[in-house]
């Protein structure tokens, strides 16, 4: 099975309490770990996992409020002093390239790498990243500044040969690639083999939307529709929804309406307020819409 | 007692490890909060203390690497989503204040209370600081670049007065201050008491003195002189003492010689290199050449 896995190395918001970290996570796609929004204390995060800086292929940071990358220049940093070579880019919307610049000339002005930005327009759904086996869209969110969720989607995998049929019709290798994507083989008499008596079909495609922060919104739904798992902000209760439309935040029990109206397979709520000593009421909250929910939590990893 | 406290906050070098974060540290003075220095975390780590971040009267940053003020933007915002409104002054070396602006006029731009920068001359040793308790000065060092570390005197305090003497004499209120700061009295009818019949001598001053980075300096002694506590960097061990001139830093050894050339009360050693994952052979090597030495911790409170 392709890994496809998300770790968690912050959840909570932008007050600093004993229980989380602001907003870090990992996800991890055939040994390609992509970073997905990076607030103070990620490189420490780091140390508490199996993951490796220098494993980092793109960053991907939803908006610039500080609980989201006040930790990008410590990481940065250190991955100039364990000898990263590769390129790293980040994608952020507005200009963090500028907000970023003095500091990166002065602190990182030895960086054995390039650090490339990639802005994006918030607004808009797009795919802004793409290699062999991934895609990543941006999907536009409501929030106090220009903000977007992410859609890790992988490819779609290759149909799976069966061997025996190939070995019956003599199929000769370089004829593999072409079958594999899904085209009828023409023997050498000129005779047409359906792909369909060649092969089954792909292993599915697995996906992970990540959606903080916003007000709730059902506008996102077309773009998370079905996913495997959906990282759904949930900063406050039903019962603080004032604060939550005044800070343009969701509530648990939003959260897991979005997901049930999505169809997705599984909800993992975060971006929790410091006010709650106890998650669960969060998470009782969100079962009472949707039955397949769980806390995020510092150093959990879920096997998508 | 007046209290003279020092909490760690950080006490690891640049690299990221699971036992110590980057240099941090609170002296309460009298209720009195100073910060110094700012690595990535601090702001975390200070809800781990009984500190309470809007207490901080001023922040001292030693010099202008990343382990020693990365922290400085997460907890600026932090105090300002708590309400902060009394002025923050950090004084450090170089243009601190060009490297952060363009973040905080962005992250910060609806701060509630104002961040003024001090910088000073790392290069001379001066007063930066002073209040009705203590006085803060600046102690060149050698690092890589512009260093300084920072000596915290507590101002020579009152003369204690003797009551008997003064019920005796017949001494006015309105005298009284100027008896305490050691001035004798005249008596109505002309009469010279000398100070040393109305008083005895006042509660010894305290001194801290914080040193990190540098290398191996004597140039340090005559400013660290005699100082109830001592903090002082031992990156490294005697075995690497190639590497610790390489890179500016100082030995445990060294640490304790300097110690006790100074004739410093205590030792506290710190900024430990992530190589070391049992800090007591720096603690040991240091107590060859020193008696009163400590590790500094993340959580450790010393009242001096």
């Amino acid at each position: 099975m392709n890994q496809f896995e998300l770790h968690i190395l912050g959840c909570g918001s932008a007050l600093p309490t004993r229980r989380h970290l602001p907003s870090a996570q990992v996800l991890v796609v055939r040994g390609k770990q992509f970073l997905i929004d990076c607030g103070e204390g990620t490189q420490l995060q780091f140390r508490y996992t199996k993951l490796n800086y220098n494993k980092i292929l793109d960053v991907f940071i939803s908006h610039l409020h500080g609980d989201h990358c006040f930790g990008l220049i410590g990481l940065i940093s250190t991955m100039g002093l364990l000898g990263r070579h590769a390129p790293l880019t980040i994608h952020a919307p507005g200009n963090l390239e500028n907000l970023m610049k003095p500091q990166l000339d002065y602190f990182c002005k030895e960086l054995p790498y390039e650090v490339r930005f990639s802005p994006f327009d918030s607004g808009k759904h797009a795919c802004i990243y793409t290699d062999r086996s991934l895609e990543v869209y941006t999907i536009p969110l409501r929030h106090r500044i220009p903000t977007s969720g992410f859609l890790f989607k992988e490819r779609q995998n290759d149909r799976h040969i069966l061997k025996d049929m190939i070995e019956f019709f003599n199929v000769p290798l370089r004829e593999i690639p072409a079958i594999k994507a899904g085209h009828d083989y023409i023997t050498e008499a000129g005779e047409r083999i359906p792909n369909g008596r060649l092969t089954i079909d792909p292993t599915p495609s697995k996906s992970y939307a990540y959606i903080s922060d916003t007000l709730y919104t059902e506008s996102i739904i077309p773009y998370i529709k079905g996913v495997d798992l959906l990282y759904h902000e949930a900063t406050f209760c039903e019962k603080e929804k004032d604060t939550a439309t005044v800070t343009f935040h969701s509530t648990a029990k939003q959260a897991g309406c979005l997901a049930s109206a999505a169809g997705v397979k599984k909800l993992l709520i975060g971006h929790f307020s410091a006010r709650y000593t106890d998650d669960n009421v969060l998470l009782n909250e969100a079962r009472n819409t949707f039955g397949q929910v769980e806390l995020a939590n510092e150093g959990l990893c879920l096997e998508i």
